[in-house]
C-alpha cells in the first residue's frame, strides 16, 4: 500500500525505515507533530488529505502507532467520508501495547488486572477534569499516553483516590524503538520531577 | 521468526494463511482456545513451551491479537522466566483495535470519548463483581472482549449506572477476518438476545 501511494503524508513518529518503503516518485508531505508544537494543525491535514485525494492521487496517511487511539483518525477519517472520498484503515500497534511488549510489562493478567484503560495523558485538556474517582476504583492498568508532564499530577489524584503507593508504575520513553528506556518505581515516586529521578528520561 | 520455528504452538484464531509462513518442517502443536473449551488448559501449554525450549529448539508461541491483552501472554512468560529461557514479545494488533479499524470506528475521539478501556466479556469471573460505577463514569469507550454471550448482563449494568439508552454500541463478530459483521444498536437494545436481533450474529 505504501509502495502504491503517490503521495504520503507522515507524522514525527514514521521511521525512516518505514518511509523508505515508499516510491521515490511519491511526494512526501511532512506534518509532524511535537509534543508541544504541532506543525501543521489538524484540520489543515484532514483538507490535504481530501484536496490530494480529489486531484485523483492515491494518498497514504502514515502515522506511528495506532491512529484511532489518540491518534486523531477518527478526526481525520470523518472529513474524509464528508467529501466522499474512499478509504481504508489499517490498524497499527498502539503505543501502550507495543511498548509494554517489549518492556516484558503483560497490560492484563489473571491475577493482578482484569481490564486495561488507555487515557490521555492532557488529563486536564480543555478545562474538563477527569473522574480520577473512577479511574483509581476501576481495577485495569492505566496506561497515560504522551503522560510524561503530567506524571506528578497523575500520581498524586491517583493517590488521593486510594490507590497504594507503592503501587508499581513504569515510565517508558521512545516505546518500542532502539532507544527505548524503562524507568520502573512506585506510585508516589511518580510524583518526583523525571529530571531529579535516578535513572534520567 | 516464524520461518526459523522449529515448533510452533498456536492457537485456534491463528489462520492458515500466517500457520502456512511456517516452515513445512516444524512441529505444529495446536493448543486451540474456544470459547467454552480449553482444548489444552494453561498450565500445560506453560510446560510445554518450556519443555520445547529445555530441548534446544526454537520455539514460536503464535496467537491471535495481543498476548498481552487478554491473551494469558503474561502468564506464559512468568513460566519461561522461571526456567530461565529466553523469549521475545512481539507485539499483535489486540482485537479491540483491529475490529474497530475495520469496522471505521474510533476507540478514541477528541469530541467523544478521552480515553478508551478493554475488558473481559467474563465480567463475573470467579465470583468477583466489577466496579460498574467506575465503568459507567469512565468517559471511555468501553470495549468488552468475548461480551457476546454476557452482552445483556452488561447492557443492565450500564444501564443501572447511569449510561443512556441511545449509547452508540456495536457489536463485532470474526473482527478483521473476511466474514466480519458489524452490529449497531443502542445500549437498551443490547438487551436482547443477539438470536433475536435482526442482524443475526
Amino acid at each position: 500500500m505504501i509502495q502504491q501511494a503517490e503521495v504520503v503524508v507522515y507524522d514525527r513518529l514514521v521511521s525512516a525505515d518505514i518511509l523508505a518503503l515508499a516510491n521515490d516518485q511519491a511526494e512526501k508531505i511532512y506534518v509532524g507533530k511535537q509534543l508541544d508544537y504541532h506543525c501543521v494543525p489538524q484540520d489543515q491535514i484532514n483538507q490535504l488529505l481530501v484536496d490530494k485525494a480529489l486531484e485523483g492521487k492515491r494518498v497514504v496517511r502514515l502515522k506511528g502507532g495506532d491512529s484511532f487511539i489518540f491518534g486523531r483518525g477518527g478526526e481525520e477519517l470523518e472529513t474524509l467520508a464528508e467529501y466522499g472520498v474512499d478509504f481504508e484503515v489499517v490498524p497499527g500497534i498502539t503505543a501502550a501495547a507495543g511498548a509494554t511488549a517489549y518492556a516484558g510489562i503483560p497490560l492484563t493478567h489473571r491475577d493482578h488486572a482484569q481490564a486495561v484503560q488507555f487515557i490521555t495523558g492532557h488529563v486536564q485538556k480543555d478545562g474538563k477534569e477527569m473522574d480520577w474517582q473512577a479511574v483509581a476504583q476501576s481495577n485495569a492498568t492505566l496506561v497515560f499516553y504522551m503522560g510524561l508532564k503530567q506524571s506528578g499530577y497523575i500520581a498524586d489524584k491517583l493517590l488521593t483516590h486510594g490507590l497504594s503507593a507503592e503501587m508499581p508504575c513504569a515510565i517508558i520513553e521512545n516505546g518500542t524503538r532502539p532507544e527505548q528506556r524503562v524507568f520502573r518505581c512506585g506510585l508516589s515516586e511518580l510524583r518526583m520531577s523525571p529530571s531529579k529521578q535516578k535513572v534520567q528520561l
